[in-house]
């Protein structure tokens, strides 16, 4: 048996291993589907934006110059028409009159200027004529064709995680589809002759597999795609064919749980030991046991058969990788007092599982035992201690990880 | 033309109309789609966790009594089997021996203790026995039946925001379904007979329709669903049409885009204030237009057609119901300084479009002006300028809400 090595040396062997990862291809999406996406590249608006010059308020389109003397008392123009936001193309102004004008409607050929309707009154027996109110300086309340973006100008950068309003630009310049970086292809891989489908009939021995549901919805919630789950018993064919049926699937990394222990059954340490993965233990607690490798060029990261050991080393192992790739944020870190007391073990660094008191502080849920799922799933974040600490007592500050 | 609503007035308006949506119809959903979703009862495990007494470590189960001994000196003991994580029922421990135990593997009856394979060594020569270096407590890493939850228990509370730990208790509860509150189901509608298709060819005085797509994915970002979506030109027997297919669709909630302005072709309104919708307007910019209704016992939320304003009216308005309900955080609010002065309009609170430069400090990006979708999206926050402040000097403190 090998010497344990530190958890930051494994993570940095597994982010190693994981590095080609970081060079996405790209697929084209449509926009409606493309919320949460990162763009691949620059995006180029093909018109301009607004694409054509049209009215900031509900009001009349006149020339400057026609409603100047305006501010020396009312002018009445005559009413030589009305432009909707709608589609055809409006006639010209005619010098010396107003046309009604929506907001979002084209301003005509003629007309610089837009006096909101606030600015203006009805002329009394006369419904063809409006009275302006006050003078509007040439482009007041006009939107410019090109005022927010000129034609072909990027609309969106390359690297951008893509929310409602990013889609909505895309989608006011045209656009149906962009170019994203594809989702990371996971296979999930569950290990052990003890596991049966959640729901089925448990025999003596048996116990309904957590890890594939688990690692399965850790992979999604860190932003990649599962395209591949199976559930192997101990038998070193059975994994090589899924192992093959994974990378047939498309998968660029399977994460594993159980077979890389000491014992006598250890599946994923006997197929791939003698292909060069490194198997062996790590200064944490629970997760000791973990194995990473590249099975035909695809890496292969093992995690232990324990609940609880295999959530927890996804989390710190594999997890901020695909966090980072899929623009999501890495999990918070803390610094909190302890409510309890607590004694850890020497030489690893321990992840307890814990939450948040009323008084904000760090308590433990359910033991060390990397068997207690429920406690897992009872608790809000992991109090980390560290290699050298043995002992901390109430009111010490512990770092805390968000769960 | 009524007098304006504050913006807080106009959001509890909304808001009461939205109530109905507090009380969630429930739905099962697969574990392993529940992701996200939100328990609606208390979830009892059927089984204990675990389900039976096993080993917390690779090594021999024994009893403690039999190696008692080895405080004092190595003890051997013969080897009478071995016991894998493995379906089936092990035979009882014969009183004197030690039975070779993996990891999760159940302890036979009579062994009340598991030494660690570490705590053993072989006996040259009798690959029949152990011996045992050290003695071990009754108990000693053997995981008890039900020690992380009895059977019957709670294994998930209600009201949970189901995470990949929740999924996995689940799981290893044997549980393939969850009792989850619905999400709510949004209809999208916005009117305005200038809007084509994004990416169809435009003629004169067409725009793309930026706002379906900007208000689907809004809607959905803040963890609601959309059942229905339509784009009507300004036509009140359509918009009609929509609504009533929107409520056949399933939909609890319609926000509308455009038709709620002063001008002449105003469809939302022109539909909806015969039947007491509040259509007016709010203190704020942009957004100033703004109705909220109830359309066949429907709430119909009126936003302007403008893009910029219809995004920011969702935000204000709706998001943060929809996200309450969905288990998401509000958006987060921060004060920031001012990296260059700004002026605003009394009487209306102004939300403008920025981003944090370099040092920390807010920076408006674009104008003003509503219709500046592309600016929207190189934005990351909205600087709010109160009501009753016309300027800001560089280094001021505003309020930023983050996009």
């Amino acid at each position: 048996m090998s010497a344990r090595v530190g958890v930051e040396e494994h993570a940095a062997f597994v982010r190693s291993l994981l590095s080609g990862l970081g060079a996405r291809p790209t697929e084209r999406v449509a926009v409606a589907d493309a919320l949460g996406r990162i763009t691949a590249s620059p995006v180029e608006s093909p018109i301009a934006l607004p694409p054509f010059r049209n009215s900031q308020m509900d009001g009349f389109a006149v020339r400057a110059a026609d409603v100047a003397a305006a501010a020396d008392g009312p002018v009445v123009l005559p009413i030589s028409g009305e432009v909707a936001a709608a589609p055809g193309l409006p006639e010209p102004l005619a010098p010396g009159t107003a046309v009604r004008i929506m907001t979002g409607a084209q301003v005509p050929e003629g007309a610089d200027a837009v006096v909101p309707v606030e600015d203006t009154e009805a002329v009394v027996g006369d419904s063809d004529s409006v009275r302006v109110l006050a003078p509007r300086a040439p482009g007041a309340f006009v939107r410019d064709a090109g005022s927010d973006l000129a034609a072909g100008d990027d609309v969106l950068p390359p690297g951008l995680k893509l929310g409602s309003r990013h889609l909505a630009a895309a989608a006011a310049s045209g656009l149906t589809e962009l170019l994203v970086r594809e989702r990371v292809r996971v296979a999930v891989v569950s290990t052990g002759s003890e596991l049966v489908s959640p729901g089925a009939e448990l025999g003596a021995g048996e116990i309904p597999d957590a890890n594939g549901v688990a690692l399965a919805s850790a992979v999604r919630a860190a932003g990649a795609v599962v395209v591949f789950e199976a559930r192997v018993r101990d038998d070193v064919d059975r994994l090589r064919a899924e192992l093959d049926a994974a990378r047939d699937a498309g998968a660029e990394l399977v994460v594993t749980s159980g077979g890389i222990s000491k014992g006598a059954y250890e599946v994923v340490r006997e197929l791939l030991e003698p292909l060069g993965a490194w198997v062996g233990s790590v200064a944490m607690q629970p997760g000791g046991p973990q194995a990473a490798a590249a099975y035909r060029g695809m890496p292969v990261i093992g995690f232990p058969g324990n609940p609880v050991s295999a959530q927890l080393s996804f989390e710190l192992f594999v997890a901020p990788t695909l966090r980072a790739i899929a623009g999501l944020p890495a999990a918070s870190v803390d610094r909190l007092e302890l409510a309890e007391p607590l004694v850890s073990v020497a030489g690893r660094r321990q992840y307890l599982r814990g939450r948040r008191d009323e008084a904000g502080r760090a308590v433990v849920v359910g033991g060390p035992g990397s068997h207690l799922v429920a406690a897992l799933a009872a608790s809000d974040l992991l109090l980390v201690v560290p290699e050298d600490v043995t002992a901390l007592g109430a009111g010490e500050l512990v770092d805390v990880v968000a769960l």
